[in-house]
């Protein structure tokens, strides 16, 4: 049927991002067992955040649109990074935020840099909006700052994309070097720096969150730590001119009324992000411990995942489609040399368990 | 500062489509009493639908990136309007599926018609993807096919929009009228059908879901009767190749996970939208009861709302004004001649209560 879509749309492929555990499981024909693929928390949500859901289901907070200016939220989000609420966009996600940020600054045709193997969402929205992506590789299973500038300067970049504690592979970047490739980047060249994992990290970094600089977006999100990837919330913070450019394209209620007020209540609830530290920093042990009995080399992980080497990349996958039979979901890097490691989140105890149940036999152990 | 945004970012002005009812009571310094300015129900959400989200907010549920696919909300969506899956898009709610659209569709420059003074958010898309927004004026308070369809011919037009119900002025048009609409579309232009109020129509429309044709798209929404405006979930009825388009552009896990656990409750909850029709009609009727009793005369409604005649426009604004110091949340339509009306939502009987002993004073009556 010819639909008359934009000349770009009809060039672009049928492709996701991802795909889901449920197509797994529809395809499968059984539910899995342990979820611990997507990087999502095992550790649930804030008390008080559930207290704020329930309250808000039973009067008409589901019923009411939330506050399009995100205030109370913003406020406190303010207030935790001691910036004004003006550096401060609150969307549904990341993911959302990063689709906006493409369309701000990609023209048809320019430059996004990331790494190869990176978060394929960004790829994506680049694709989506008509921009070209260049990746360069790893370096020792660490994004490669020195080669994400030089790789902008020579393609002329618009955004350079690095996450920050990365994803897949766990492992982050001293602020100095963040901050040198902030000042390497080229004139009208700002950075994308994905936060999603900040709070697993053992100390919090020292990068200022420097609002006064216009090349820096740093994203963050309410999906890992605080246990809300359902809930679709996020923020992003940068310059007050950079804010405004979101304001201009955002959906204004886009945010979920419920994700808006139990990402509040969980600033408020101030003992908690320790606690999930300390749970995931116990699950991480876990892991490089199964690691260590199976004689497997693993990355020192940053995050609430832990990337394990199986050898090469078709044992890496074999394994994968042998795990999702017995019920166990994870996901690797897609990428070679990463491709040879899977991609173990941390899960609860019980999920933990099964795993190591598992694991053995289906590597012949 | 030189932020370098997109050209077409750097010309949009500051804009919102709305300003929220929490702005106005952070102006006012004071909680409205009565919410019944933006089409919200006052009915809350299936039984159902709140046991889904307690449950899913006890388990893991708020932690889990929801289905990408949308699977078992998608099945029951395809079994209640007899089309195949491949028909439905689930998304964020009907702003972000115009958003969206308006990107499938619109090169910068193209056309779309819409009424003069019809809902805003389809400006605020057309314009930030760079489209043409061209308005035809209200007949006699409905929306004027005949007029979109001239428009359309004369501008080139690749999209037009018609709201049935319409929002603001609570008027239907008869399925006779938008089929003829249909016909009368120049080549390669579409039909955004948007029917968030469809389930308050006396009877269900006649115009079948006629999925194979290529040039309609039905926009669908559980904000409205479903009750669910601050979850977030709405989807699209439409022909397979032109969901397709959909599938490669939209955020595959923008969906919060609690609000398509609801929708797909409220679904299974067979009783639930016909006793929010006989609700909303009792007050609808309660509201032209009002009306009458002031002598003003009223648009008979097939929404959640109900248009009432203040007599000019200057009138209108004012009223809406004393009406919020009164701690009353009403909006208006913006342009004349419908600027002369108030747009009063079926709420509570608290609420309208509260509006039945404050309004004659401010009417001087």
């Amino acid at each position: 049927m010819n639909i008359p879509f934009t000349q770009h749309v009809q060039s672009l492929p049928d492709t996701v991002p991802f795909v889901g555990p449920e197509t797994i499981e529809r395809q499968l024909g059984k539910h899995f067992i342990a979820r611990i693929g997507a990087n999502e928390s095992a550790f649930g949500i804030s008390e008080q955040a559930r207290d704020a859901i329930k309250l808000a289901t039973c009067e008409r907070g589901c019923s009411w649109y939330a506050d399009p200016e995100n205030h109370e939220l913003r406020t406190l989000l303010a207030d935790q990074h001691q910036v004004a609420m003006s550096h401060v966009c609150v969307d549904a996600g990341i993911d959302s935020l990063i689709g906006l940020t493409i369309r701000l600054f990609i023209e048809p045709g320019m430059s996004v840099i990331s790494s190869l193997g990176a978060y394929p969402t960004v790829n994506y929205h680049v694709n989506g909006f008509g921009g070209q992506i260049h990746s360069v590789p790893y370096k020792d299973n660490h994004e490669d700052p020195v080669a994400l500038a030089k790789s902008a300067h020579t393609n002329n970049a618009r955004l350079v994309y690095l996450a920050n504690p990365d994803n897949p592979m766990g492992t982050c970047l001293a602020p100095e070097a963040i901050q040198q490739l902030l000042n390497d980047l080229p004139d009208n060249c700002l950075l994308m720096l994905d936060e999603a994992y900040i709070e697993f990290m053992d100390k919090t970094p020292s990068l200022p969150i420097d609002i006064t600089d216009p090349r820096l977006l740093r994203f963050r999100t309410f999906s890992k730590a605080y246990g809300m990837a359902g809930m679709r919330i996020g923020y992003v913070l940068a310059h007050q001119d950079i804010i405004s450019g979101f304001n201009k394209i955002r959906n204004h209620f886009g945010v979920n009324r419920l994700a808006q007020l139990a990402a509040a209540a969980s600033l408020k609830d101030t003992n908690f992000i320790s606690r999930i530290k300390q749970e995931v920093e116990i699950g991480r042990r876990r892991i490089y411990a199964l690691a260590d009995s199976l004689s497997l080399e693993y990355v020192p992980s940053a995050t609430n995942f832990v990337a394990v080497n199986i050898g090469n990349e078709q044992q890496a996958n074999t394994l994968i489609a042998s795990l999702a039979q017995k019920g166990i979901f994870i996901r690797k890097p897609a990428i070679a040399p990463q491709s040879q490691y899977i991609r173990v989140g941390v899960g609860t105890h019980e999920e933990h368990e099964l795993l190591i149940k598992t694991l053995p036999a289906l590597l012949g152990i």
